[in-house]
């Protein structure tokens, strides 16, 4: 372990007040996050939105470097977006699909893409598919081959989904993809700040995901990583006069980067604090953070295990730090509302946010606990020491 | 004139550094935005994300009834979005057309705005067509009732256009609108703030504002107002499960209410800027911006009139704040350069933001000098007294 904790710590206001184990809803900001955009805002207050944007235009302009190297895209691959869901329908919403397409998909994917789905199918005659799992609960990559044929015109899945542990395969879903020639969609919004992320190696043509979570960034922030490639032949489901230019009285021309699926106006505070989240996490180290990630969340899944009327519902051999469980005898909002008075930040996993697993392994609604690298061995503990006593 | 100039000067950090005439850009954020925000931010730090949005769901909540306020419309009426843009296109894109269906819209009509017909025109075989002016250069309402047949499916237009002073007849084309059943969708973006609004008045069924023009709230802010009536009639152009409900396998509930355009993840400090900003200009009392707004401007008009060099190009009878000039024998960006060397914030108008208007009048690219009722009269006299030395 490489982290310097105690001073990741002393960075973290946050640890002063709460042991917050709801990272995979919002992570604690560090203060270099937040003073970048509290300054950022007063100057705005000082000299102006517009002036203030235009003083900080080279910091501002190299938060798209900072994305790029967090995901290993270059810097006109990605655009900048309200939040991870506006990342994820500016790429979908772009794709063409006739009667008869396929969509393919996975058991855990998030309801805010499903219900996408759901509304493309009804317009355009797709049909949506899900991959199925192997006996681990987890994508299998061998039945999405079997799956393909030239109908197949889109694979989206979520890397790791909202409600669990599990981790798909991304990168063997990525090779598939590649190997068919079928655009690739990754949602990977509880991946980013957690696990190394490298389009690459992922083989994804298109990659969202959000600044809140394990990046440690602002709410009301996301991006979108498109492949050069790609990104020129998509037209986005709706344009203003940034991304499409209004070059004469009856033709706009799009931009050539992925900036394309952008609007005019943003928020530029956020984006400042998006942009030092992602420096903050590619210094203190994305490999370190993981395995710390991954070890308090196993530490903390032992422990459960080891108590009689804990149930535990992550899947998948190698889960990442999202734990679900719950309580006999105990609702999931009661265990978080014990959780919430004791000191401690937990969250509620509803059927409707991953529905088909939901309904396939007929789960109830789990309490989430989702540790971050900057949590202590002792915070885990303190979890499992109160829901011992919970009944 | 009721307002206290002292205080309200006094509240806006701003006006110690700059004298800050680009409120059509983004006007300075009075204190108590600012802080509402900054605070806001450090709450999340302190607790955490999701945390501190639940501490102060009662005060997000009722961004919601002021913005209902300050338009005149009722809660459920209200989307807030990431900008006025997005707040636009999600009502645009929600309407369906087919070929040869008419869209009305007006001379000025912003770029952003316009590249949205391009693409919707050639996506669905509607056509847009340009209602025509008078001779004052203001969007005629005997013109547009001349235009009307069964094929017209909706008026578009801006109020005030973002290149001059022009105040579009918004109410006369609500009655229009109303009289044949029309959608009327109306960008308020730079009235909000600056006019008083009512939805009934105007007879519009879906207005979209900003929250950072002459409302003084952050960057990175916007709203929708669309009529109860017609808004359960649309199908949002892209949904999540926030704004449609993942009920079952094979469906969604879409929400019945206006937050059917919302996505799930938002910027709650922003909201909460937004929502300060709205109940600040509401205390301050609209009608009496509205006339400061019109005073300072007209007085800078009368200024700029009396100078050999200066040409002012604002249309209409009854000019709002947004003053947009040329000085013979400077460019516009040399003329805000040495503005803003004074100390004085300025903007630009190029052709592309009000394409047709800037082909129509021959337009070069403009100065724009938009006071608010925070100016004094001192700030205007010292831009034309710059102006005056200016060669």
């Amino acid at each position: 372990m490489t982290l310097a904790l105690d001073r990741l710590r002393a960075e973290t206001p946050g640890v002063a007040n709460r042991i917050h184990l709801n990272n995979a809803g919002a992570a604690l900001m560090p203060a270099p996050v937040v003073d970048a955009m509290t300054s950022y805002l007063r100057r705005e207050a000082e000299i102006g939105g517009y002036e203030a944007a235009e003083e900080s235009a080279a910091r501002l302009d190299s938060v798209y470097d900072s994305l790029a190297r967090l995901v290993g895209g270059a810097r006109d691959e990605i655009a900048l977006t309200e939040n991870a869901t506006v990342a994820w329908q500016m790429a979908f919403y772009a794709l063409p699909f006739r009667p008869g397409d396929r969509i393919l998909t996975t058991t855990a994917e998030y309801g805010a893409n499903y219900v996408a789905f759901l509304q493309v199918a009804k317009r355009t005659g797709a049909v949506i598919e899900v991959i199925p799992d192997d006996a681990d609960g987890v994508l299998d990559p061998a039945a999405l081959e079997a799956m393909i044929d030239d109908r197949v015109r889109l694979i989206a899945i979520n890397w790791i989904p909202t409600n669990g542990g599990l981790v798909n395969p991304a990168a063997a879903v990525g090779v598939v993809a590649r190997r068919h020639g079928i655009p690739y969609l990754l949602d990977a919004c509880q991946a980013v700040g957690q696990m190394p992320i490298d389009v690459e190696a992922l083989g994804c043509d298109m990659l969202s995901a959000t600044g809140r979570k394990f990046l440690r960034g602002p709410r009301g922030t996301g991006f979108l990583y498109v492949r050069r490639k790609l990104c020129l032949t998509l037209e986005p489901p709706m344009v203003d006069h940034f991304g499409a230019i209004w070059v004469d009285k009856d033709h706009y021309r799009l931009r050539d980067d992925a900036r394309r699926f952008e609007s005019w106006e943003n928020n530029y505070a956020a984006r400042l604090g998006l942009g030092v989240a992602a420096d903050y996490a590619l210094a203190v180290g994305i490999e370190a953070i993981r395995d710390r990630c991954q070890a308090l969340a196993q530490r903390l899944r032992a422990g459960l295990r080891s108590l009689p009327r804990l149930r535990v519902f992550d899947l998948g051999p190698h889960p990442a730090a999202i734990v679900s469980f719950t309580v006999d005898g105990l609702e999931a909002d009661e265990v978080r509302r014990r959780a919430t008075e004791a000191g401690i930040n937990l969250s509620i996993s509803r059927p409707g946010s991953t529905l088909l697993d939901a309904l396939a392994r007929h789960l109830p609604i789990l309490v989430r606990a989702s540790p971050h690298y900057y949590n202590s061995e002792d915070e885990i503990d303190a979890l499992l020491a109160l829901l011992e006593k919970m009944h």
